[in-house]
């Protein structure tokens, strides 16, 4: 049972405190994407690791999954409120890691 | 070698995508902290990996790690101004943590 007391830091964390989520929540963005959409967009991770964020990333509220009974079969994902909600805070990450790079690029350019 | 025209999103997990690190970054916020005091501030963290995540931390430029020639040694650690540039995101995503619990409170009790 998850302590429900416990500092909304590490609760958020829980959910989101890994490499590939807040990258998954942030390609989805505010539209409606296929796996093998989502699967293209992101550089270097697994089919499988998407899959099990994602299926994660579900079970926590933060994405919505829909499943179409096609031939082949059509799998929709898109962010829930709660996700949607992320979504300027990982703009803000975003920037945030775009002057991180600007720094390693004048190292470099010094040594 | 890392490559420098990677999406800065992935650049920022790179260094903040793991559950321990942005706890850490919040946890030492505007102040200077001992090793000992942020072991005992931050729950469930073993001291083998605080001091890996302050060590990795460190490298990546968003930490200050100053130590002492003291008996017994004394190492103290900050903030540097990438670091405190993150913790306004690190409040929000906190906030955001908040929503998440209050969340599953409800449906703990709605069960």
């Amino acid at each position: 049972m998850q302590n429900l007391n416990s500092c909304p830091m590490i609760h958020a964390m829980n959910i989101i405190g890994n490499k590939w989520s807040p990258i998954i929540i942030y390609a989805i963005g505010d539209r409606t994407i296929r796996f093998g959409q989502l699967a293209a967009l992101i550089d270097n991770i697994s089919r499988k690791v998407l899959a099990e964020q994602l299926k994660s990333l579900e079970n926590e509220g933060v994405i919505n999954r829909e499943s179409f009974a096609e031939i082949p079969p059509r799998v929709e994902y898109s962010l829930t409120e709660k996700g949607v909600d992320l979504l300027p805070i990982l703009n803000q990450i975003c920037a945030w890691g775009s002057t991180m790079q600007e720094e390693v690029v004048c190292e470099a350019i010094l040594k």
